[in-house]
């Protein structure tokens, strides 16, 4: 396995694991395998495989795999001669156990996600990485909803726990570029570690948004070929390679290659198209979970609200997965403050 | 009519225009009257309407339209309650003749479009335009195919033919932000009119240039819906106006009709997704007209040398439309340059 410390810029080609929420948890075996070894073969640096919500997602309240994710581990790894296998683990939902068993058939790189105030829960998720040797970032979800000072003071928790590496991501694709420049830019000027960033494309800012983070400092970047993830996909990463080669920045990944996989070998895979539609939209502008769109519908039909404002309301709020019951509250208190216009 | 001067910046919606390229000039007249209903109900401030080429654009070379584009123009603006229509018209496609018809029948704004070098050549359509007290911009194409300093000239030009706004048009979807800011300024400090940019999704980043062109102070922008236009579409209109919106600029134009007709008017007349794939990656990338595309595989073919780097080559070559015969001329020449290493 090539380290990719050499590279100016690291690429994590999500589409297995982000875009495992567009697929339904359905990937098979020979679709990992396909993907995979087209990807190494482009020189791809990272290829993170993980049920899409990480390791030990698989589960009914977050969907069920058609594939143990070990076994679509194990295939990714065996198919990879230069790149290195990495999964997502989300403390709460993946243990160490499962981060153990990953790092046996051979993952390399560990991503330990946390909501972006809820630094502390991955000390542990960290720590126990770095004895498995593996390489290990931090992940600050949502990381529009926090202050930049906030920020910051969570992802210095992640560098002390041991982290190499802590990524602004970029939930619900609501930040701006100049809003990502002025996050990545307080990590650099307070973290001793290298930075990323994880864009989603919900307000088609996706590849603009990764683009200013590099511009910044940020030297791990992901990308999902054809937008293959959640909402409207990621940063798509055979046009962002495009935009780095146009740029003068040359990331050893052959970008041929890359157009050619996109077309031939995920392109047929999508179970749709990756547009930006009005769910996505919504989202991105109201910065919230995908998983409160549909409550959101069920609570304005019933209090007579337009769903978008009891979004909305719910971005201002900061409301964050696991306050679903908030939703209703929310909506209620929309139809009282109407009625008493 | 509504006059438009009091927004801050005011938006054209192309994709009765652009769209018409993706939907092969097959528009209805009942698509157009429903689309246009909505958006002047949105508050759209221009409608553009006419052959994907231009007015006159429906021969058999640019593909003969369904319906003749006056039908078309005059149905939309009897939908239009407050919205102006834009007609586009390419001197040599279009002429003074059917200007005058489209004015006749209602039309506002004529945007007078020429390659980026030949500004020369729309003189007497501005001139006739202002004749005719028509709204009228100049449109210059392939725009990030020449120098800074070229597109000035060429600008100023417009200017003194007497029109009234010039947009920085990127054909191709090439144009980079910070090339988009560094255009839009030298045309801020050397012209005295409105500047506008026209932007195309091929690298994914029409709405993030759009956004840099107006903080420089581009104050006419075009999108469109769905992302419903040439190559990989433009910049799409309902998130761009969300991200105007998350940046505190009211346009004037609601949102959630924008969203709305998005999904239910335009989205089910869509002939495929408008996703970035190969075809218009490679045209951003290498800044070509998608005409070249089929010419360029032909071409690649016939001398076995892989189709992108024949456009990448065209593209350095600025080669414009018109020039196709140049394609095998340079396949030829990558052919034996490949042979002789």
């Amino acid at each position: 396995m090539k380290r990719n410390t050499d590279k100016p810029v690291k690429i994590t080609e999500v589409c297995l694991r982000d875009g495992s929420h567009v697929m339904r948890h359905q990937f098979t075996e020979e679709q990992v395998r396909t993907v995979t070894r087209a990807l190494d073969q482009a020189g791809m640096h990272y290829i993170e495989v993980s049920h899409g919500d990480g390791l030990g997602g698989s589960t009914l309240q977050y969907g069920k795999s058609l594939v143990n994710e070990m076994k679509l581990i194990e295939a990714a790894v065996e198919e990879c001669q230069q790149a290195t296998v990495a999964v997502l683990l989300l403390p709460g939902i993946g243990t160490v156990h499962e981060l153990k068993q990953a790092r046996q058939l051979g993952a390399g790189l560990v991503r330990v996600a946390t909501h972006v105030t809820e630094a502390d829960v991955s000390a542990q998720h960290i720590q126990f990485a770095r004895e498995l040797e593996m390489e290990v970032c931090g992940f600050l979800m949502m990381a529009h909803s926090a202050p930049v000072q906030k920020l910051v003071e969570q992802a210095k928790l992640m560098e002390s726990y041991g982290a190499q590496a802590v990524y602004v991501t970029d939930s619900a694709g609501a930040l701006l570029p100049n809003e990502v420049r002025e996050r990545i830019r307080a990590l650099r000027q307070s973290l001793n570690i290298e930075i990323g960033f994880h864009g989603h494309n919900n307000l088609s800012l996706a590849v603009a948004n990764t683009v200013a983070a590099i511009e910044e400092g940020a030297t791990r970047i992901d990308g999902s070929v054809r937008c293959l993830g959640a909402g409207a996909g990621n940063a798509q990463t055979e046009v962002l390679l495009s935009v780095l080669q146009r740029m003068g920045m040359d990331v050893g990944i052959d970008l041929y290659k890359m157009i050619d996989l996109a077309e031939d070998v995920v392109g047929p895979m999508l179970p749709g198209p990756q547009e930006i539609q009005k769910g996505s939209l919504i989202m991105g502008y109201a910065g919230v979970y995908s998983s409160f769109l549909l409550h959101a519908e069920r609570a304005g039909k019933k209090f007579s609200i337009d769903p978008r404002d009891i979004l909305i309301e719910l971005g201002k709020r900061k409301v964050v997965g696991g306050q679903e019951d908030m939703i209703l509250d929310v909506a209620a208190e929309l139809a009282k403050a109407k009625s008493e216009v």
